[in-house]
């Protein structure tokens, strides 16, 4: 990275928000800006609309000519083809070549992964996993995501949709449903709709007295089994155990795939600190191979929640091509 | 690969014998030999007969001087340290440091790996993984080892010990007990030990005539079963039925992390053929999630299994230093 073009921009797609920024190589968003994804049912739209905010974003700032490139984080981000595909929760369908859209508006490389990979890039360059070369990064949010990194580079796989670990199957037989259609992925169990479903078979099979019994049962969200948890309901703290202990199970068969140096923990789940990490800790110890034992470590993202997505997106602006 | 040093020299280190080859670029092996794993108590005596004997073979071949590099296969090969660590089926304890004693003996590289690894960099170099830069090498031997390749390199992890995809535990719940001590790993039914206790549990529990049932039930080997199944021996197919479903079931997890091009089969039960590459193919498509549906390839090892170890263990010779 060159003194005159000491930034990237990251871009972040939701499916309800684009969130955007301008990031120094020491990871300070100097300027950020936000567009509704979903007001926009055609993707030109979208992209004028992306284009005119983040332009005067740069105007603003006085960094039209200094940024280096775009990263973009967005759900089923394709980095080899620098294409959106069939992503459920967005309102474009089939391919979108966004990459290249964003390119020949602005007229700087664009580079663009999918959300977790992005995270694991942010971590990486900015965050928890600086200096390591070999890692896992977690994201626990409404779906279960990962970024796969070893030797030191993204694995993308064949296809540049390597590292779908929440669509591992950890409950082979009579498994839960899930929202991709099959049975027993961690994603059922362990995403925050996960825990929420956990909550309500418990409430549902068992009859010991919870603070949770209060909440109507099919509002209840993970929010709510934290909250309950924190002031020691016995049934919340069950429910934390039976997730932390599925992913800890989850966690010692990723370990013997690539050997990380660490597993990095990322999204609303994370946040209930030793709720959920102890159980996680137990388990993987519990199930990990001996060789293994002992060498890997559970951490969490050292990333602010509300940056940390177009950190992650800014850091893949640095190798953009 | 300079033409003064036209050849490598691959050993293959295994419980009982120890193999060795000079094989040239084009995977040819131009000579070989062998000495006795387990009649040296020493790891010191192995490495004098070791060097005795390989040198006459590299005189008599008119090689000394034309060696680019020594490749090692061998159980628990450490490829950064290149150390055997805690092998259990070796007569050597603790850590031996055997590329460094094979580099003070011969003055030539030497690099070490372990044979599930060295398995998939012949494969890579020699045989059906050629151009593939994403691929998974499953051996399924008396035990189930791998070697993982993503963006052409092997996957060694932070510690060198990475693709222990045997030890991935695939019964979370009342599995077999395993070698390593745990229970419901894929190598406790899908090796040729977990496929002879299949037909010894199938053959307790059902009722139904089998050819098997002439044979003294501890007795009956993986090859028995194989036998029985190509006569049509319908409990037998069934055991291959039932092997191959927790394969292709794992294989599926394994796709979604790495995202491979193709699995390559190696080892005994690869022998089987369509018998076993059946069951994995439709329990792999029932199980994988939409997105990498159709894209993977099943193959078998292109090299012929009595060369294949040497010629592994060899392709590590080109890049040792």
């Amino acid at each position: 990275m060159t003194m005159s073009k000491p930034y990237v921009v990251g871009i972040d797609i939701g499916g309800t928000n684009t969130v955007f920024g301008i990031v120094d190589a020491r990871g300070t968003i100097i300027a950020s800006g936000s567009i509704k994804t979903n007001k926009f049912n055609e993707v030109e739209d979208y992209v004028n609309e992306l284009h005119t905010e983040l332009f005067r974003l740069l105007e603003q700032n006085n960094a039209t000519d200094k940024i280096m490139g775009i990263g973009v984080g967005a759900p089923n981000g394709n980095y080899f083809n620098g294409t959106i595909e069939f992503a459920p929760n967005l309102p474009w369908r089939g391919v979108i070549p966004l990459a290249q859209m964003l390119t020949d508006r602005f007229g700087i490389p664009v580079s663009l992964t999918n959300d977790a990979n992005a995270a694991a890039i942010g971590e990486m360059t900015y965050g928890a996993a600086r200096g390591l070369k070999d890692f896992i990064m977690i994201t626990l949010g409404t779906g279960v995501g990962s970024g796969i990194v070893v030797n030191g580079q993204l694995v993308y796989g064949h296809d540049g949709f390597a590292g779908e670990l929440g669509h591992v199957i950890v409950r082979p037989n009579n498994g839960r449903l899930c929202g991709c259609g099959r049975t027993g992925c961690l994603e059922a169990y362990t995403s925050a709709t996960g825990v929420a479903r956990t909550a309500r078979e418990f409430l549902e099979v068992r009859n010991d007295p919870s603070s949770l019994r209060q909440i109507p049962i099919q509002d209840i969200t993970s929010k709510d089994v934290y909250d309950a948890a924190i002031t020691g309901d016995k049934l919340a703290l069950e429910i934390f155990d039976y997730t932390g202990k599925i992913l800890g199970e989850a966690f010692a068969n990723f370990i013997a795939f690539s050997s990380p140096k660490a597993i990095i923990l990322f999204g609303g789940l994370a946040k209930a600190g030793d709720l959920i990490l102890k159980p996680i800790k137990e388990a993987m110890d519990r199930n990990t191979l001996n060789i293994y034992k002992g060498k890997v470590k559970i951490m969490f993202s050292e990333l602010k929640e509300s940056d940390a997505a177009v950190l992650g997106a800014s850091a893949l602006g640095w190798e953009a091509k």
